[in-house]
Parts: structure tokens; sequence; C-alpha cells
């Protein structure tokens, strides 16, 4: 093995909070035991095989700026695996549990279907050589459906049926894949699955085709015996105009029309979350209450910009909450943390990218810890409790459990002459319990 | 009876399109037949007392503007009257088929529940007896839970079930009045139903209350032996931060979770879509793939505001886009075209109002007529039609209806060497074809 | 003196990091000294009479919620007296050095011109004995000149010249008022000074119209002696589609067109500036480049809603860097800090009032300990000056500051072959130094 | 010469609006003379080098689609003049009197500056030759300080002052090419000219670097006797976080900073206006207003997406009133209007290409001819001048023009007890009258 851009960097190591050192962790202590289970059991971070090896720098305006060994080579393949070389000492490097990947991170399209999956199969062992060594595993693995010319129109939803199989076919292999890997889940998330225009689109016969994909794919997880998880990751727009897994409740309404609600979860992202003109902490809690929260791709937008800068995350206080809905709705199960975020694209220099993982790993382990203090000191939900404490008689429950009429209800209101009154919902003071507990 | 604020004014009468007559319609020639019905049975526009006479042009930072002869009155239910005579003065200026309206909107808040709804049976009765000798029907009534105090935290999601009891309590009554008035349909928007912060918030318990709540209604609705149709107005924020209704896919996800999909249908408003960012096409467009396209709320918000403006539609390409999903979408039925929208407060003139109505009008007559042509013209559905094709294969067709497997398609597939090409989409070209009829 | 609502609140006290009293300051030791003066000389905390005594809980879709004794009364200037009594024990309650107002807030409208001037000045004399015995004094006064219909179509900007006339007239009262109670500043928010539809506007005539009111301004600033800073409040929209002083930008480009760019300068809000697609640091270390950085009304928006809404700050990350460009501009001098926020509707409760001023104060105290820090360690700055140090030889000197020609320079380049490398930005790396600073 | 890509298509010729055929121009007629001047002598129209050559369908997500014979050649010299006579044939076969480039457009990169200022050169050389047998001219060129990652930074706001002279080299030769092309116009885009964190940002230093590119640029027209305008594009962020040139009012506000008012016009772009919150007809009126109005980027964006889509416009509605602040401000002089535009990355057919701009030269025709008639039929001016018809005055006059102190004004209001009375603003009676003159 030649020498890879990151050989040369240490691993990162949990230094404790009165660190200097701007490469160590300083509050990711990843045997640290809380609610019962060490932070990595409860975190579950990944590493994003997209995002911090197959970015170049390059905006809708600009070329590349961040030029790797292992891009824009002729011989493909060999570059292929200098790239899994390279993303195995970053790994190393960031001494992080898991990695995810798109079929084409890894390995290069061909000239044709066969000698795509056959690029592809062949960096797959490549891979599974790789983490025999590594203690690196694999998140999930997904299928790019959204880059090359042939999915522009879609690709479970294309109007070209061809392009339905081909996408199939496509999948059918990554799910192989993340099977041998042994991976833990598999990601469908449809960039082109939606529309440019209405002009030109039959709405109800692509969610009929994005439908098919999906229940096609859950039948092939039982037929092959794959045990993790099948998760849509939504996103309301961009590339496309409108997507169809817009969000959480979108993504739920879609499971219940096609039968797939106890099959399939999602996979939510804080910029996704954003462009849907949602906060992360809502996305999380709605996949809470609908049973269907099952792992995260953790970035941050910008709410000033209307595009996915998948940025890292760096607030605090968004991030508590996001955790504290993770927490409450039971955790993640197989499912994880995915740094699903690109190093800006000045930051073109290979060190850039563990400072941002480094933030990013710290700021989510600080997180979780402020949020399990808040969940273990009821700071929060004891005044909830309180709120809704009325609906713990009898009569309340009974009318919520559909046990009386609107008439029932009427004539009683009316009796009562029922006259309820206004009680304060405290948000600042909320805000200030959270405020204290993080700063 | 006085004299009412619109006596003066004479009925609006279509004139065609050479007519200078800016208080004449030009387009709305309500018998004219298209597609086989006439023109009003195709729209089933309604004037909204909310707006046209509830509003007093108010804003966040300024004091009322529009001042009726039956605001701020003392002796409020001869008020009341005043203002339900000078509502049918203003149906009989405009010459529409319909009218809609929330029980404060046509009598006041009494000092406690029974009294509230003492009057609003009073006036109920009252306009039982004016629709006698008015052509102008009830499209829909409704109850507003969301300007008392009482509603500011939810009315069937509040956390105190009293406020729960009351809101059904006041909906079972608003119930009662449609059906007397012959309404057509009865509409449940959520204004309150939402949240302002999750910090104090338990959404899963609040979306079983509205669960509740709809379900209450369904059953009453049998009860009584409504026939008119159940709607949910969905409107993603403001009042709140976050609402359950937030556009259409998320009712439809609710309907489903409830079992209420088959009983209840969408009343889609422009501005709301927009809020949600959607078009109103698209709006449309998937309540009509769901299946629940029940009615329209027509207005028009401002794109670079972010609150619910409310305005008089005036834009011919939206609406006719609109109107053309409609049709697709097999028409309104009981639904209608509502025009939920109100005068700019410096427009605080009475005959404004008649101004901004009769544009309207005229604006979606035009836009149905359009779209008429479009549909029948088959400009755009033929290069859809085309678009799709392949999926009339017997293949395509199998693979659609889930007759094959993953598998399956994979060998196929790479028996094949699958390699589907590109095909324009033609976005130009069919704006072209859509701007050369509208303009 | 009658009993007023916050009579039995106890003075808010500094307590420390330690302290558990949720009314107790943790960051904000008033006497502190950090870059050589005392916290509270930097920070000049405000009061909003507006937000904390005159609003009632309405929004769009909802009646009051909030009421208090001194609101709704049929005898106005004793309740506007009880309200001043109530106003200053709330200033002793929160112990803060200043207060601001609007005329209207302070004093209610009369029946005409005469009697409100009247209603005004009395109370402006009852507001200048009640400051003899508190502490808390005038960081600025403004006049109202957007709720009342005469200003529907604008003060400054109406198309009726008699509404310049009325709103000049009350800003000339306003300034003598804050002259008399020592106020530091006088502020102008053009609130109605934009349109609702450029259909019936004429953009450079209503400018002209601004420009002239604010000449009138400064000129008459001279003529009585005020030694305050004039202060233009930016806000790009809401209650208007558009309004002239959009952002701190666009408010230097009519300066410079007035020619009034040193006699005026901004106060910026959070909020606003959020509005205007901007971050509240950078409308700040604009304002700092500029020149005309004045005072600060400090709150919160929420992104993800289009209107203005107003809280409480909470956002360590946000105010910190907002500090760090009021201090990098040198302080905001005779300007100030103006909580120009406002409890939610459900938070009605007089305590809540404190509590959201606890939590804002703190944050700001706080963040503006961590700015000095960051100041101080040169952390930021050091690799700014790093990332600009070309810019200190002489030939780059030179060429800034125009010493040569385009041409000049295109030939010195050419004949160097001119091939400057990309540098990092390394902008994760300077995130993780705040953030480690921070959290 | 070789066969070129649009060699086989017929010349676009105008029809009239009977015409059914989808390749003429039904409202497009170029001679026809309105407001004193043939429509082409207005309208100015420019066929963009850089979308209509240069753009070959990639997004973010997805990789080009679009796949011109010219590119990604190995010989960039034979294939920029191939792609040169495939613009000219376009040009031909549109049959407008205008196009514009970029200097990357036009000819390739070299390995140096020396270099990519021959290969400039020479295809310059190139299109002068071509030009001789054309009859299109050129609207404007400038240079592409954006594309090349040495600008990711900035080009002459570049930490970096070799950037800065590279930059100011670079555009010292695209204007001598402009003017040797006879270029009407020299434009700046400042795309890169903005901050993606304020973190590593010296905004004062920053703005003061482009003020002085700018005055070097002014300086070197005269130096060079070039008489075209000097114009800067205005767009509030994408590809940066922040751009200075953020709208006109900013533009406005910048050249006034560096005495530049007087030199320095603004080419407009819809799309930019959107993204900075204005609409296009606004950004027009205050262009007006300022005395600088340029030219225009006629394309449209879509508000429901936050990035430049950069779309061909379709609305009549916005065309119009964009046109009507044309007129209003004395119309564009040596600017244009320019099609900004690009076609869908679906729609890569050449044939595309053509739909795309007849449809958009018809829009604004169309637009221009209704916008004439409304000027000529003052329509809506009669009401606008009626409105102000107050200042007209002597009164109001002195008032205006700062004859009168504040305190006149104020003692001659209350001796007058002033009262104004509001008037209805009409909105939507005006958007009656424009409705009606357009469909």
């Amino acid at each position: 093995m030649a020498t890879t851009l990151f050989q040369d960097l240490d691993t990162v190591r949990y230094e404790g909070q009165d660190s200097k050192n701007e490469l160590a962790y300083r509050w990711y202590d990843s045997d640290k035991v809380v609610l019962g289970k060490p932070l990595h059991e409860h975190l579950r971070f990944a590493v994003a095989y997209w995002h911090s090896l197959a970015m170049n720098g390059s905006d809708p305006f600009g070329a590349p700026t961040i030029h790797r060994p292992w891009m824009n080579r002729s011989d493909a393949m060999p570059a292929a695996k200098e790239k899994a070389d390279a993303a195995f000492e970053l790994f190393r490097v960031l001494d992080l549990p898991f990695y995810t990947f798109h079929d084409r991170d890894i390995a290069p399209e061909a000239d044709d279907l066969r000698g795509s999956l056959k690029n592809f199969h062949e960096i797959v062992d490549y891979l599974a050589k790789k983490m025999e060594s590594s203690k690196t595993e694999l998140l999930w693995g997904t299928a790019n459906l959204f880059s090359h010319p042939r999915f522009m129109a879609g690709a479970a939803t294309n109007p070209d049926p061809d392009v339905f199989a081909y996408s199939a076919t496509t999948v059918k292999h990554c799910m192989d894949a993340t099977k041998l890997l042994g991976g833990d889940n598999y990601v469908l998330w449809g960039g082109r699955e939606g529309y440019e225009t209405l002009l030109n689109t039959d709405v109800g016969h692509e969610m009929d085709q994005a439908g098919r994909l999906l229940s096609l794919v859950v039948e092939y997880k039982h037929a092959i015996g794959f045990k993790g998880q099948i998760l849509i990751e939504p996103k309301p727009k961009e590339p496309t105009a409108h997507q169809y897994d817009f969000d959480t409740a979108t993504v739920f309404g879609f499971l219940k029309k096609y039968g797939l609600e106890n099959e399939v979860k999602v996979n939510l992202e804080a910029n996704h979350a954003l462009l849907a003109g949602h906060t992360f902490e809502h996305e999380i809690a709605m996949a809470g209450a609908f049973g269907i929260l099952g792992s995260l791709d953790v970035n941050r937008g910008d709410p000033l910009l209307g595009w996915d800068t998948d940025q890292f995350p760096n607030d605090l206080w968004d991030t508590t909450l996001a955790m504290y809905h993770v927490i409450q709705a039971g955790g993640l199960g197989k499912g994880g943390m995915n740094f699903d975020a690109k190093v800006r694209r000045q930051s073109f220099e290979p060190e850039d990218l563990v400072f941002a993982h480094v933030g990013a790993v710290d700021l989510c382990a600080q997180a979780f810890l402020k949020a399990a203090d808040l969940i273990e000191g009821k700071d929060l939900s004891k005044l909830v409790d309180e709120r809704y404490a009325g609906w713990k008689t009898p009569e309340a429950e009974a009318m919520l459990a559909g046990k009386v009429t609107l008439a029932d209800i009427a004539k009683a209101s009316e009796e009562k002459n029922l006259n309820p009154q206004p009680k304060s919902g405290k948000q600042e003071r909320l805000e200030n319990l959270v405020a204290r507990k993080l700063y």
C-alpha cells in the first residue's frame, strides 16, 4: 500500500475538557457510560465516504478546489483502491466506529451496466478485506441514483421504465453489498424522485412507481435475510423543484399509502429539515411520534441560504435538542449519526477535514451529555408533564379513547357551562432552563 | 331593514370582454357551458364572511382602518343582524352562488358557553330566514377555534382537556348549523393546532387529540345524516410556529394514521400552499393523486413576504394551472372556490371590496376557460402521455404491478445490459404552449 | 401610588454562575471591569416600554391574552400614569440602567393633534418626576408613526403632505421630550415608510420626502442643542411589502444621498437583520465598516418564520459574534442594548416578563465576556491578520491606495506571469475555536 | 467552416399573433415603432454565450447532461472557434441584435496568465472577424473572476493582493477586447466578492479593495476612450454566503462611498432581485430613482427555490411591470436585455434552446407593448398623479424643498390642529386595470 493522504496524521484521542490540543476530543469519551450505555453505542458516529472522500469543492459557479490523489485518474480502479486505503486511514485518524457509502463513491461507473456492477463488487470485496483489519464498520450503504444523466428525470420515478429497471438492479446489488459488509441499514435518498415542472409530470403515477420500488426493496430484504433497517431519507427539494419524500410527515403518509410503515424508517438530516421549513428536532420528534425514527445525517444548513450547504454542525442548542428528542424516542437502535457534511470549498487541505470532524464529534458528544442530563434531571419533562396532567383524569382519558360521542361531550360541557382558563406556556422560563444547562 | 353599506351598489353583471365597465364581469358568464356543465357549477364561488364582513384592516403594527357600521357596537346582537343584512346585500351585488362563515364571524361571543351558543343559533336562524329570499347558498360552515385566548395553546390539541371539550361542543353546534342551513361542507382549520415551542409540547399526544376530534366529527356527521363533505384546511405555520396540518401530504398521512382517509378531504388555500413551500397547483395535484381533493380557498400570497397576506388572486398563469389540476382531479364535487381573501388595509372603502371580487371572479373564470381549453386541446397531455408511454408495455405494467421481484428485474436488466438514454423534458416548449394559450 | 403589578417582585441580583436561583443573574455582574470599563458601561441595557408595558399578546389570528391593569381603560390618563408606575417598578426589579419609549407607549392619543401633544407632555413630565428617584435613565425616545390609520400610507413618505406635517410635528415634540428626559439618542423607525404596491407608488418622490424629514430632524437637533445621536432603525419589510430603510447598507446609501452620513447612525435589530437576509453580526460589522454603528435592539427572530417574532435572545453563538463585532467597531458609545423583545402570547403572567429579561440579560453579559475574551486572546484576529498580511507590503499598499493604474498592474502581472495559489480559509478550524470558547 | 449544431435551423421570423408556428415570433415585430422608436431599439435583446454556449447541465447533484461538440476537447482552441461558429449560427437563427460574453466563455484558460491572455485575444480576433459578416453586435463583455480556484476567496476582494492584481489584469484585457469589438457596456459581477464566514473576513478592507478595482476600471475606461457604460451586477448571495453588491440600493451606497455614482450603473437581473427579497420591478424602479439604471439580465427565478435557477421568463405580469419601470426610468440607453437564462438540464437538445429564446423574446416584446400601452393610456399614472397631487401646492413644495424648519411645520400644524384623513390606496382596482390590459 502506498502512502495515503492521512497516513501521517495521529489518531484523535479523548483528552478531556482542559485539553488545548486542537486535534483532540474534549467531550467524546467514547466509553463513558451514560443512560446505561457507553457513548459510542448511543452515538454510533459514521464518516461519510460521499463528502469526505468524493467531494471536490466545486459549486455552481466554481471549479473543483479539492484535489485528492485518487481523483480524475484514467486508471479508475486502482484509484478507487487508493481512495479506499485513504478512507480507512481517515477512519483510523478519527477513530470513529462506522462509515457509509454510495456505490459511486467507492467504485467508478464503467461503460455499461455489467461493467459498473463488476467494478462495484470488486471494490466491495476490497473494502471487506480492509474491514478485517479495521475497527470501523458499515453503518449503511446506498445507491447513487441521481448523478448520472440517465437519472435526470428520476430513478424509480422516471417516465422510462428502463430507468426504473436499471435503478432496481443497482439497488439490488447495493443491498447485496451492504449485507456482505455487515451493514446495519440500507438507505434510499430520492434526489431525483420528484419533478422540475408539473407541466410534464404525472405525480400519481410517479408515486406509485416509487412505492413499487420500495416494496420490492422490502421484499428483497426479507428474501435475502438482511437484518438491517430500510431507511428513506427525506428532502423537500434540490436538486429537483419538488421531491416526493418532502419531510417525515410526508414519508409517513407515503409509507402508509403503500402499507410499508412497519418496514421502513427515516434517515433524517438537519439540513434537509431546514429546507423543508422545519427544525431538526421537529423532524426527530415527529419520527418518534410516528414510530419511524431510524438514523441521522448530522450536519447543519444555513437558514439564510436556500440550498443544502451540508456544513459540519456547530450549534450546541440545536444539537442538544436533537439529541434530547432522539433519547425521548428511545434512541436510534441500529441507526447512527452519519456526518453528512462537507468542508467548505476553501478548506481544501486534508487537515481541514480532521478539524471539521473533531469539532462535530465533540459537539454531538457534548450535546448528548447535556441532553442526557436534561432527561435525568427531568428539568423540562416535569413542566411538560404538569402541563398535560389534566388528560390523566378518567373523564379525559375516556374522551381521548373515543368512549364518548361529540353529542355527549357537548351535553356535558353545556351543563357545566365550561369556561377553561389560559395557563402560561412558560416558554421563556423553559428556554432559560436549557440555556443554563448548556452555557 | 335599515340601509346597508352595499345597498346602493348595482349587481355586477357579465358584459363580455369588450366591456369597459370596471364593475362588470368580462369572463364570468355563469351559464356558459364548458366541459359539459355551466361555469357556475364548476366554479361554485363563495364570498367569505370572515374576510369581507369581519376584517377591520388591523395588522401587527397598525390599528383598524376599516370601520363598518356593525363593528365595535355595544348592542352586539342587533349589530350581528345588521352585518347579516349587509352580507346578503354584498352577495346580491356580487351575484355569486355561495358564502362561507365561522361561528364568530356571524355571531358574537357571549359571557359564557351557553350564551355564546344561544347567540350563534339565533343568528343562524336569522341567516336561514335571509336565505329564503336569496340565491346565495352555504358552501361551508366552520368554527373559530383560534381567536379567543382559551385556544392560545390549541383547541383539540390543548394540554387542557376542558378546552378540547369546549372545542368539541362548539364544533357540534357548528355542524348542526351547517346542516340546518343546507351547507355542502364542514371545514376544520387548525390555526392553533400546533406548537410555539417543542420545549413544552408532546407532539404525539397532541396529534392523538386532533385525531380524536376528527373521528368524533366524522361519527357525528353520520349520526345526524349530514351529507356534506368534512374538510381539513392545511396550513404549515402562522399563527403558531408549526401546525400539524402542514400541507396536503401531511394531512393525508394524518388521515391514514387515524383511518379517516375515506371520510375527510382537504380544503386547499393558495397562500397556505406558498407558506408550506409549494405551488397551489402542486397541492391540488397531490390531493388529486391521494383522492382527497375537496374544495379551494382561492387567494394569493406574496412569495417575498413570510405571512398569510390573503390577497385576491391576480395571476392568470398560476390560476390556470390550479384550474387545470382541479379538472384533472375530476373537479371539486360538493366543494367550491371560496374567496378567502381580504382587501388591503388601505382599501377601506366598500367599493374596494367589490373591485377585488370582480377581479378575482373574472380571473378564475378566465383561468378555468383557458384550462378547459388546454384539456380539450390535449396540448399538454399529449406530450405527457408520450413521456410515460413506455409504462404501457406488458413488461413495464407487470413490473409496476409487483409481479416480478427485485432479483428478477436485476437478472433481466443485466442480461439486456440495459442502457436507457435521456429524453428531453421539453419544459420550455411546454411553457411556451401555456403562454400562447394565456396571453 | 397604588400597588403595581411588579411591586412584590424582588430586585434581580447578580449571584454568580453557581446560583440555582432562576431569578438571579449568573453572568451580569454589572460592575465587573472588562476591556477597561464596567460591564454596565459596555452593555447599557434598556427595557422597552413598547414590548414590556404595551403589548397585549394579540396576533393576526388571536385576541389579546395579556391583560394589564392599565389597558383598555376609559380613564386613559390615570391609566397611563399607573402604567408608568408599573414601568418604573419593572425597571427596579430588573435593575437595568435604561429604558426606551414611543410617544404612544407612554401617553394616549387624544381626539386631536393638540390634545395628543398635551397628553404626551403631561406624561413626559410625570416620567421626569419618576426618574428623579430612579436609577434608570432614558436610552432613547421615538415617535410611533405607524399604528394610527392616518399613517397607513406612510408618515414622512405619505402621498398626503398633511401627514408629513403631522409626522414632523410629532417628531419635533418627541425630540423635545427626549432632550428633556436626558435621552442619549433619538430613533426613527420607518414602519410605514415603504409601499404595499408599486402600482400606486412613486419611490423617488417618497425617498425625497423621507430624506427631507431626516434633514429637518438633524437641523432641529442642532437648533435645540440635543447632544444625543440620531438613529435610523432599518427593517426590510413588515408591516409594508417594502421599507426604504431595508438594511444597513441601504440606509448608508440613503444617508449619503441626502448628505447625512456624518449626522445619523443606525439602531440595528437582530430580527430585522434576519428579515433582510442577514445575520445580526453582519449588520453590525457593516455598520462598523461604514462608521454608522449607533445602538442595538437586542432580540431574536425565528429563521423558519417570515415575520418579526421579536423573541428574547437565547443563542450564545450568535450573540457572542454580535458582541464581538460591536467591540471591533469600537463599542456603542451613546447607544445601548434595548430589549426589543416580547414574551410569547402564552406567557401572559408578569413573572414571565422577568424570566425573559433575566435570560436575555445573562445571555448578553455572558456573550460579551466571551467576545472580550476572544478579542483579548486574539484567537480569531491572529488568523485573520495573517490572512490579509499580504496587503501590508509596499506594493500592495500602493495598489490599494490608487497609486498605480490598471495598465500598470496588468503590465507588472504579465511580467511576473502571476500565478497566485489558493490558501485554506480554515473555516472549520475557526468555528472550533469559537465553540471551545463558548461551550 | 464545419457544420455547426444550429446550421440546419431556420431563422426565427415574426409571423404575428395568429401564427401556429412554434418557432416563430408572434409579438416580436422588431421594426414596429412604439413610443417613437422601433422595438429593437427599445429592447436590444442579447444572447448570452455563458448560458447558451457554455452550460453543460450539471447541478450540485448531477453530472453534465448537455454535450455540445466543442466541450471537453483536448484541442481547446479549435474547439473554441467551433463554439464561436455555432454561437454565430445561433445568433442567426434567433435573429437578435446582440450577444454578451465572459472571457472564459469564449476562450480556454491556458497554463499560465500570459497563455490565457493570448488565447483570449486570439478568439477575440476570431469573433471580430465573424462579426464582420453578422448583424449581431456586442452588448457587453465581462471577465469570469469566479470559476477558477484562485478566485475562491474573492477576486478584487481576495485577502491575497496577487489575486487582486491577477483580476485587475484580466479586467484590463477584457475591457480592451470589449472596446475592440464595439461593445456598448462593460459589466462586473462580483460572484466571489463576498464572504463565506465573517470569522475570517475583514469586510471594511474588502470593500475598499472592491472600491479600488472599480475606480481603476473607471479611470482606465477614460484612459482608453471607451464610450460604453460601466455596469455592476448586483447579487446578494450564491455562490458566497454574502456578496457586497447585494442589491441596487447597496450598490448605490457603495458607488457613493467611492465617489463613482456618476460613472457606474447597474445591470439588474430578475433572479438576483428575487434572491435579495425584491421583485424585478422594484430593482428597476429603485435604479431609476437613483439614476443608475444601466441594463437588464432578463430571466426568472423560482420563489420556492433558494438558488439562482436562471430560467427563461414566462410571466407576463411581472415582465410587463419590469418594462413599465424601464420606460418610466427613461429606457436603457446603451444597455439592453440579455437573456441570462439557461435551459433546464433535461432540455439538452439544441432545439430546446431555440424554444426557450422564442418564448422569452415574445414574452418581453408583448410585455413591452403592454407597458407602452399602459404608459400611453395613463391608466395607472393618472391615479398615481392624483394620489400625490397634494405635493403640488406651494406650501407642500416649500416643505419638501427644505424652506421651512421642523419647528415651523410643528407650529403651523398645531395652529391648524391638523387632522389628515386616510384615502383608499385602491390596490385591487389598479390590479384589475393591469389584468384587463394583459389578459
